[in-house]
């Protein structure tokens, strides 16, 4: 069976996958999403996590990226270094199953004192570039657990630096002093365009973060406001430091439609102008055309 | 049974509390500490835990101070406005059990669109003025599971700010991305002093804390070093916001000796000098100042 005639692309996070199945004319023609993110695989189990995969969405070759590639992962994949492009991936695939099912390595960044990895989003990168759902030099926000901002160049990933904006919400809302505060969903409201602000000029994020209880205990913020407010607090600061990296004053806004328009949101609040571009699009034209490198 | 035949002060916390048993002469003669916090006495049980006190050290009067008298304590004790003393604070005690068990109130601020809240640490402030262990003007960083820079005014508390450092740590060394390696004791070495000096610089702390992941997944950082590095970097920052509040050079960095040795070490690599001071003898100095007012 040759990958030209089909194969399954997965987007292997740390909490969530994706699996989509490609036709032979390169089309989405069947798609799946659970939570057996990486951290729910057990040590040995993703041969038949795999398969389970292949089960719901047909017995075809899996082409994969994320997190399944990490330490935590199927086997570590390597990092390739950037500068770097869709072609510098095809050739240094880990191939966890012969010819049948292969990891698409990582990009890494290691210069000045800065350090950085990226895992699963170069791919949707790269494929937006060759899909031409946006242009081959431009400058992107991909938000998620761990946010990167990203230079691309005539198609070659640049410079990218990762913010660990979804965590720390996430963290925030589940425990410590904050959590009993944080019970409604982040929207992109006037609480949340105030922290935005507050958190594009922030000294310290861990001094506005504990105001934020203050001002609920001294009657100055409602209650049904702090979650809002601080998920614009983190994505300002995210953006304060994104905004420092960037080369265009349009940004291309990359991912899951529930976080991109909060980052749209805290854009405008910066006085930047966003475009929203669906990640699982990119995801499969960035798979596709890699998969077309494997015959 | 009057409080000047002796008592016990208790500073009871979110995680843990000490209560110490004071003489008539107001000296501390006996001493527990645990890890019975606020968060560990179930709905209804501070009677009992109360007693479980007085079991162990004298059937006295209570004193107490801290996350006691919070929305998750005994009973929510009020918050006196600052500029405050000593003397705001004994007249507002909120009573438990009528002439035997007493909360003291806690501190706020809430002006220019800054909100701040404290409990427990003012009376270790106010008590270390008392028995003249610092200034009566100076500018003080308690380091804690919410961090706070205090400014002193002849004896008031005129301001202050909280930074959640401590919260965070314990935050990421428990879960999330960076968990897996910062195993290691914090310590104030090479790798503390590096991540204080980033800390202090830092445009946004939730882009330098995925870096260190990176650092040592690229080989750039030993694993051993993570946990020093990260407590530096967060107190780096911590530091970088009580340093734009403070009006002295000389710092008293005033808690428990773990703690304020980081913080002591933080504050050499900013160019400050630093002192410091035990935070349960200051407390005692406080509680005594208060009960002598209550007889």
């Amino acid at each position: 069976m040759r990958w030209a005639d089909g194969f399954i692309a997965v987007d292997w996070g740390t909490t969530n996958r994706r699996a989509h199945r490609i036709d032979h004319a390169g089309a989405c023609v069947s798609s799946i999403e659970d939570d057996l993110g990486v951290l729910s695989v057990p040590p040995g189990g993703f041969p038949a996590a795999a398969n389970d995969i292949r089960d719901k969405l047909g017995d075809l070759p899996l082409l994969m990226a994320g997190m399944v590639g990490s330490t935590r992962g199927w086997v570590e994949a390597p990092y390739v270094s950037c500068p770097a492009d869709l072609d510098d991936l095809g050739p240094r695939l880990s191939w966890v199953e012969p010819g049948r099912a292969a990891i698409i390595p990582g990009l890494s960044i290691l210069a000045d004192g800065r350090a950085d990895v990226m895992r699963g989003e170069e791919v949707q990168m790269f494929g937006a570039v060759a899909a031409g759902l946006i242009p081959a030099t431009c400058f992107i926000c991909h938000p998620g657990t761990h946010n990167k901002w990203v230079a691309v160049d005539n198609g070659k990933i640049v410079d990218f630096r990762t913010v660990m904006t979804g965590e720390m919400f996430d963290m925030l809302r589940k425990r410590g002093i904050l959590a009993e505060m944080l019970t409604e969903e982040a929207k992109p409201d006037a609480a949340f365009r105030e922290g935005a602000q507050r958190g594009l000029n922030a000294s310290a994020l861990t001094a506005e973060l504990f105001s934020v209880r203050a001002r609920v205990l001294l009657g100055d913020m409602p209650r049904a406001s702090a979650a809002s407010y601080v998920s614009g607090l983190l994505i300002g600061a995210d953006l304060g430091v994104g905004l420092g990296l960037a080369r265009q004053s349009d940004i291309i806004i990359m991912g899951r439609g529930e976080l991109t328009r909060l980052y749209a949101a805290a854009t405008a609040v910066a006085g930047c102008s966003a475009r929203e571009i669906d990640g699982s699009t990119a995801f499969v034209a960035g798979a596709v055309a890699i998969a077309r490198m494997l015959d």
